[in-house]
C-alpha cells in the first residue's frame, strides 16, 4: 500500500472540501482529483490540479471571447481537425499537474522529457524512506535475444528465484549502508551519540537506482500527448507504461473529445515510409510485390507487413 | 472601447456561472475573471483561467501530499526564502492564461519571451477589424539623443499634430487598400461581384503594425515574473509597460505572498556588480570614492550612484 | 539584388579566408558559407555558422570517444533507423545558424517556432531600409473557396493590377510617413532643424507587414526538421516555402544521410489514422470499401485516396 | 585513470586532425579539444565540438553582414554592456558541446538544467562499466547542523573509514548482483550457457546511484552561464562544482572578453534586496543601522553584512 494514515487522511480532507470557481470544470476528473493510483509495488499517479477541458482547446484556437460553441459535436470535430493536422498550440492551452511516486532509473527516462515542470523530492535536504521496486515474477524477463534494448521471455525456476533474491538483499544492505552512513535508527533517531553522520547529500548515493522518488510533475496537453504517445508504446519499458497507462485512463476523464482524436490520428496511427506508401499503392493496384523488389530492408518488411496485417513470407 | 455589445455579452454570461471545484481556488482573483482590463486606446487584459495559488507554490517545494501548511505566515516566509536563493521550479507549478488585445508592434516584443504558449487570431483564415493605437499626446515622445534605443521629450505643436495626422491618415489608408483587395464593404459581404479577392493570407500584409491583434497567452509564475520584470522596467518601452502594468496588479490578487516577494528580491533589488560592491564596501569602510579611482566608466558610475542615492560628481 | 556593394565586400572578405580547425568539417557546406540565396524580391539566406555532421549524429547517438564508425554506409543506416523511430536527441547535437532577411509577415509566422534562438534587427534602435514584398504576379492569388487558409485561382487582368497599384502605392506612402515622423530626408540625415523627429520606437509602427526585416535564426539539426517538415508542406503559405525550400537544399549539402531519411520517413511518408489503417487492411483483403462504409467522413475519405492514388468516386 | 588506452588513442587520433574552415575558429579552445579533463576519481569533461566566438555574439547582437568590428576593445565594451542589462540572446548565438562522464546522482542534479541537449549512455542497450565514485577523505563531510541542504565538518577516524568501506563493500556488492543477473562473467561473456540473463533495462536497477554514466551535453553560451553560476555557487553540492569549475576554464579560452563580463556581472555580482539597498543608503547617509531597526530578519541581516564586509553584530 503506498500511502501512509497519515497521507490517507490528508487527501481524504482535501478531497472533502469544495469551493465555487467560474473556471472551465470537469466533473469527472473533479471526482477523482487528489486520489491515489497504484502503480507497480509502491508508485502511485495522483492528480493535483488541472486547467481547461476540451472546450478550451476550441475556445483558444478561436480566440474566442466565451467559451466557444455548446454542442459538444461541432467542439469535437474541430478537435479533431487540430489533431490531424498538427495544430499543436490549442491543446497547449490545457494544463495538469500531477504528484508521482516512482523508482528512480524511470524517474530517469521520464525526465527526458523537457517540456514540463518538475518539483523532485530532495535527498539532499530529506531522507528517503525504505522504499524499492522488485518486479513482479510475471515482469521478471530476460533480455531480448533479437533486439538489445528489449525484453525476452519471463525468467523461471531457479534463475527467476535467485534474481528476486539478489534484488531484494542487495536493496535491503544499500539501505542499511544508508542509514548507519546517516547515523539514524530506525525511527529517524541519532543512532551513536559519538558520531556526526555523514552528509546526506553524500549518503544518497549508497541507495540503488530501483528506490522511490516521487515528484511533482505538471504538463500542457500537447506535451503529455507527446510523453503519452512514447511511454505507452509497446516499445517503451514496462516500468513506464504502467505509468503511461494510468495517465491515458485520466486523460479520457478529462478531455473526452481530445483523448478520442489522439487514439484515432497518434497511438491507433501508423506511419509509412514514402517507399512504404508507394508499396501500399502498388499492392492497391493488384501487383503483388514482395520484399526483394519492395526496395525495403527485410525489417522494415516485416514491420510494414504486420501493419497491413499481412503475411511478411521472409 | 475595446469590446463590442455581443463580446460584453459573452464575458457577462461566463462570469454569472459558478460551479463547484475542490481545486485550488483564489477568491480574488474569481472576482476579475473575464473581465476585460483597457490597456491603450483599444486593448485589453483578461485573465481566462489560473491554476494554484500561493499555497501550491510551497506544496511543490515541499512534495507534500495535503495542501502545505495552513498558517499564511510561514508559507510566506518559504515563498520568500525561495525566491531570494533562485529556486524557480516551484513557482513554476502555478500557471495562468491571459486574452490580450495588442497593437502588432507590441506583440512583436512579447513574442520573444518564448517560454510560453500562444494562440493568435490569424489572419490568414479571418479579416482584422479596422482597429489601430495612435498615442494619446502625452506618449508622443521624441527620439532620445542620449539613447538611441529611448524616448525623449515630448513633442509638441505642429509636430505633435503632424505625427498625429500622419498616423491616423497611413492606418485609414492603409485598411481601405485592405478591404478593397478582400474585395469586402464595410459589413464584410463581397463589394464587387465580378472580382476574386485577394487571399486573406497576402492581403494581410497591407496592413501596418500599429494594427491590433489578439492571442491567448499562458505562462507559468516564474516566467511571468522573468516578463513583468523585463516590461515592466522603466527600460522598456511604454506600449508593453502598460499590459505589464496591468498584470502586476492581477498578480497581486492571484498570489499576494509571492507577488510582495518578487518586489522585495527582484522589482526593488538592486544588482551590484563585482567592481560596484567593491566600491560600497571601501565606501562603507570611510574612504571616499571617485569615479577616476573606482574602476567603473563615467556611465557605469552614474549608473551606481544614483541606485546608491549619492550624488554622482561627474 | 538583396545586397548593397559594401555588404557584398564583407561577405566576399569572409569567404576568402580560412583556417585551421579540429572540428567536424563539412566541405559541401563551407562551400556556400555566408553567400547569400535570394528569396522573394529582396529577401535573402545565408549559412552563417555550422556545428557537426552526418558523423556527430552517429557519434552522440554511441556517446563514442571517437568520431563513430568510417564507413558511411553504416552510418546512413543508424540514421535511418533513429529517423524510423523517432529518436530525436541525437539530432540535437548538430547546430546551424542563419542569416535571413524575410518580410514581417512571414517572421510573425517563422517565430511560432520557439525552439531556436533569434536576433533580430531593432527598429527601436536603427531605421528599417524602404524595402518591402510585392508578390510576382504568379503568385497573386485569390482567396480559395473551399479553405478558409488557402489560395485559390490567380487573379488576372484588372484585378491583379489593381492589387499591385495598391499594395506598391500603400507601402511608399507608409515610408514617406515613417521618414517624415523620424525628421529623417532621404539621405538618413535630419531633414527640418526645428523639429525633434518621433522616437524611432514609435515611428516604427507605420510601416506595413511587407517591410523586410532581417534576423540570425539558429536551430539545431532536429528542430530545423520539424521547421521543414511543417513549412516546406503544401498546405504552407508559398513565401514562408520559398524560404523552407533553399533550407532544404542547404540540408542535402550539410547532412546528406539525415537528408535522405528525411525525406523518406518525414517528407514523403504518409500518416494513417486509426480508421484508415483499417481501411487499407480491408482493401488489401480484397474487400471492397466506399466512403459511406468506411467510417470517414468525405473529406477524410477523398484526402486517403489522395494518400492511396485511388478515385475517391465522392 | 578515467580513460582505456583504445580511448586515448581515438581521442589521439581526431587531435592529430585539422581541416581547413571559413568559419568563426578559437585556436585556444582548438588547442584543447577532444581532451579529457579529469573530475572526481573516475569522470571527466571533453570539448567535443563549438560554434561561435566573442565576435559572434557581437555581430548577432549587430545582426551584421560581415563579423562585427575588428577592434577587441570594442567588441568587449558592447558584451559588458549586453551582460549589465541582460540582453541574452546575442550569448545565445555560440554554442558548445561535451562529453562528460559523471555520478549519476550528480546527473540527476545536472538534467534539471532543462535548456540543452543530452544524449546519454543506455543502460537499456548497453553494459555499464564498473566504476563508481568515492569521495576523497576531505570531502567526507558531515551533515551540517545549521543547514538542511548542506555539510558541516570533515568525519574523521573511525566514523570516516567506516563510510568509505561502506561504500565501497555496497558498491562492489551491487555491481556483483549485476553482473549475476545479466549472467556475465567478467569478460562480458556468457557465464553460465544454461541461465538467460535478465534483461538490461531491468538489471542496471540494482546499481547504486555513486556509479559514473557520461553524456553528450550541448548548450548555448546564455544557458552554460546560467548552468556556471548556480552550479560554481558556494551553495551547490562540492561533486557537481568539481565539473563547473572545469567548465569556467573552458570558457575562459573559448569566449575571453564574455567570461570577464560574466565574472563581473554575474559570478562576482551581488544581489541587494529592496530592504537591502535601503539599508546601504541609510548607512552611506552616516546612519547606524542594527538589525532590529533594518527591516530585515537575523540570517538577512547576517548574509547581507558578509556580503558588504561589516560585522553582524547578531
Amino acid at each position: 500500500m503506498p500511502l501512509t494514515p497519515d497521507q490517507s487522511d490528508e487527501i481524504a480532507h482535501l478531497r472533502s472540501q469544495t469551493v465555487p470557481t467560474r473556471r472551465a470544470t470537469v466533473p469527472a476528473l473533479e471526482e477523482i482529483l487528489y486520489e491515489a493510483f497504484p502503480a507497480l509495488d509502491h508508485g502511485f499517479v495522483r492528480v493535483i490540479d488541472y486547467m481547461g477541458d476540451d472546450a478550451a482547446v476550441v475556445q483558444a484556437a478561436r480566440v474566442s471571447y466565451g467559451r466557444g460553441t455548446r454542442k459538444v459535436s461541432e467542439d469535437a470535430g474541430l478537435i479533431r481537425y487540430l489533431m490531424r493536422h498538427w495544430h499543436s498550440t490549442p491543446f497547449e492551452m490545457c494544463e495538469i499537474k500531477f504528484h508521482v511516486k516512482l523508482p528512480i532509473f524511470i524517474a530517469r527516462q521520464w525526465i527526458r522529457h523537457r517540456t514540463a515542470n518538475v518539483n523532485e523530492y530532495s535527498a539532499r535536504y530529506s531522507i528517503l524512506d525504505k522504499e524499492f521496486y522488485i518486479p513482479a515474477s510475471e515482469n521478471l524477463s530476460a533480455q531480448s535475444t533479437l533486439n538489445r534494448q528489449g525484453r525476452g521471455e519471463v525468467l523461471e525456476g531457479a534463475e527467476a528465484a535467485r534474481v528476486l533474491d539478489l534484488l531484494r538483499e542487495d536493496s535491503e544492505r544499500a539501505y542499511r549502508g544508508y542509514a548507519e552512513m546517516l547515523n539514524q535508527d530506525e525511527d529517524g533517531a541519532q543512532a551513536d551519540p559519538s558520531r556526526s553522520g555523514l552528509a546526506r547529500e553524500l549518503a544518497r548515493m549508497n541507495l540503488s537506482l530501483n528506490y522511490y522518488t516521487q515528484w511533482y510533475w505538471k504538463v500542457d496537453l500537447h506535451n503529455l500527448m507527446h510523453f503519452l504517445r512514447l511511454r505507452a508504446d509497446s516499445h517503451a519499458q514496462y516500468e513506464i507504461r504502467v505509468y503511461a497507462d494510468i495517465m491515458i485512463d485520466i486523460m479520457n476523464r478529462w478531455v473526452p473529445s481530445t483523448a478520442e482524436a489522439f487514439r484515432e490520428y497518434r497511438l491507433g496511427a501508423a506511419s509509412l515510409s514514402a517507399t512504404g506508401l508507394a508499396i501500399v499503392r502498388r499492392m492497391l493496384a493488384g501487383e503483388t510485390v514482395t520484399q526483394p523488389d519492395s526496395g525495403l530492408s527485410k525489417r522494415e518488411w516485416r514491420e510494414l507487413m504486420e501493419q497491413l496485417g499481412r503475411p511478411a513470407d521472409v
